[in-house]
């Protein structure tokens, strides 16, 4: 189920990593995915997992066990690579341009998956005949709703609604369904309003439906979803599935939000000391943006985190630590600004673990995972990710 | 001189490209290419171009067509690519930890390629007797000095300095010199400003050289180097060697210190326009910082150019529209806050090209370059990028 380190790789323990070294740690990672795995299957919704977070085989693996499931991707770069390892059924969750319908297709042509695709307009709809016709293969296509003014999509009582699908079908294409994301719940902090924000993610696309239903569309799939509202869901009639990505591995927004403990957290940056400025009460690493990512997803929320929150190479948080600052290669560490803490002695060839304010982002800056277990130091697995679109 | 596009590469213009896709303008990569190796012909020292940036031999080859020349590195990844490719004489500008030390002289022993280190205490230079032991390379260390408060170094006037000069000749390493940063030029904006932080660059190297030297270390090499300051300094009296990086392709950052002109960036993210909001005076991209990076280095700048400035196909500028929103995969552009102008139209499909907020972060999102010339819309070659440590 996983690839086996390549020899050439650091093998053992983590310690013999080249350091900044992207970790993954497998026991979080299986206890997120079963969460939501079991939250969905409480709420009778299926869960079409975003693959946009891990862009991995493996960890796709980890949460399709018995076999390929259905899935969401953010590039076609995602739906060529899982179409590879036998994905047949993905939704790309991104508005087409006539050149990127006309290439999903012709992955679609290639490996038999179907890709889905998503619009909001009556020009991206009538770009279909073409592809249809280019291709071969009959696009099958969501609308996309708003239901937070926060990005992309048409309002469930837009009148364009009913004549977007009237045109979807005109091409020859068929209607999948409407798909929703609550974007802006990640703004959100109490339990309360997350709940409502999934609740008005839920109304919002089930008035849509009935309303192309009303206009003669099956509309079989009503998709919602956002990390956020997923887990706060709790009721969701007349919706049929949910996507989520980053909760496999959480992170430091979403612990802001609410959604997660720091303990869920699966993915850091294993850094080493190359400095100290003791006079300013600063450790040096080899971790800046590269390595981290330049999200500051944290800066909004009540606890700023900085670059990230540092551990000790066992994950143990070190409290009120933080990368206050990052370069190209290089982490600043200090004490969070106001608290009353002091800095521990971290010598130079000292090794820190950083958790990501924005998994997706900081796993995108890295080509692999080096998978660990918990607190144990062993490296069980070299995962590769993918990357480009 | 160029890797020629591989046959399955979209060829002939960019229209063929899949987007986003990272587009490197060799003109005008050539001309900031030329622009500060005259500058640092005129001032009598040697240019050690940081490749950071561009991490690509294509783009080295542009600024050594005469064969490998000597270079600044910002990973050991990036010592063993370059030393692959003949470059034998490289500064690995990151401060040391043991472990980076020792496989920085393994690529020394392995490759004949001098890899010289950096540090700043004395117990990371006690290091290096283990490391000369072990991989049978004497180590060639500067000292990092510290001009302007930044990030790592001594000051100029650190009883440590003579001290940590002394421990490093103790272990059998050589002393190459000092070696400073002024990153602080990066928030500054006037050409007095700069000149100011040139000049403070220049004074404390050439003071804490003259104090090694008077404590009987010849200290051959003084680095220093930003590139702001590499472009604004009038006099390098005492200094050896100048580095800059980011110059070779300048970004909006720049733009904003006072380096270059708009006219100047070499780098720009094409783009598809994937939908539009007119109520909002919103179109949506398929650039999201997947594309453009996280980094919104010109928000603390008098212009904030969101997550970059918008052009047409041909690289003219769309007067005051700029990314405002950015999230994994869609680019929301608006018109600036404050502007009058009014929101251009761009249908779907529409080509855009982004400027960079910051030009080693963008290019640090993609695989390759995709090179073309001035206006001309001619794919020319595809230049390959490394990444990872």
């Amino acid at each position: 189920m996983t690839t086996d380190l390549p020899e050439s790789a650091p093998t053992g323990t983590i310690k013999a990593l080249i350091t900044p070294a992207l970790l993954l740690d497998q026991t979080r990672l299986d206890r997120n995915i079963q969460r939501l795995a079991r939250h969905a299957k409480d709420l009778g919704v299926v869960l079409r997992p975003h693959m946009k977070t891990a862009k991995s085989i493996d960890v796709a693996r980890r949460v399709f066990p018995g076999g390929p499931g259905p899935i969401t991707v953010s590039t076609l770069a995602e739906a060529e690579y899982f179409a590879s390892h036998g994905y047949r059924d993905m939704t790309y969750a991104v508005g087409l341009s006539p050149a990127s319908a006309r290439r999903a297709m012709e992955i679609s042509a290639r490996t038999g998956a179907e890709v889905k695709l998503l619009l909001d307009t009556v020009e991206q709809a009538d770009a279909l005949t073409e592809v249809r016709v280019a291709t071969g293969v009959t696009p099958s296509v969501f609308i996309e709703l708003d239901c937070d003014d926060h990005r992309g999509g048409l309002k469930p009582d837009d009148p364009r609604l009913p004549e977007v699908a009237d045109r979807i079908v005109a091409t020859g294409a068929t209607l999948a369904g409407l798909l929703a994301h609550a974007g802006e719940s990640y703004g959100l902090s109490t339990p309360e309003a997350l709940e409502q924000a999934a609740e008005n993610e839920r109304l919002a696309t089930v008035r849509a439906a009935k309303l192309l239903r009303a206009h003669g569309h099956a509309c079989p799939i009503v998709s919602i979803g956002s990390t956020p509202t997923a887990h706060f869901a709790r009721n969701l009639d007349g919706v049929t599935e949910l996507r989520a990505g980053v909760y496999m591995f959480f992170d430091l927004v979403q612990h802001g939000v609410g959604v997660c403990s720091v303990d869920d957290l699966a993915l850091s940056v294993l850094a080493t000391v190359i400095g100290t400025k003791p006079e300013k009460g600063w450790v040096l690493v080899d971790a800046g943006w590269m390595a981290l990512s330049r999200d500051r997803g944290t800066a909004s929320q009540t606890v700023d985190q900085g670059y990230g929150m540092v551990c000790d190479e066992a994950l143990r948080v070190l409290e009120d630590v933080i990368v206050s600052q990052a370069s190209q290669e290089h982490g600043i560490l200090t004490i969070r600004p106001g608290s009353d803490k002091s800095m521990p002695e971290l010598a130079v060839g000292t090794r820190v673990r950083i958790l990501p304010n924005h998994a997706c982002a900081m796993a995108a800056q890295h080509a692999f995972y080096s998978v660990v277990n918990g607190d144990s130091a062993e490296v069980v697995a070299r995962w590769e990710r993918i990357r480009g679109w």
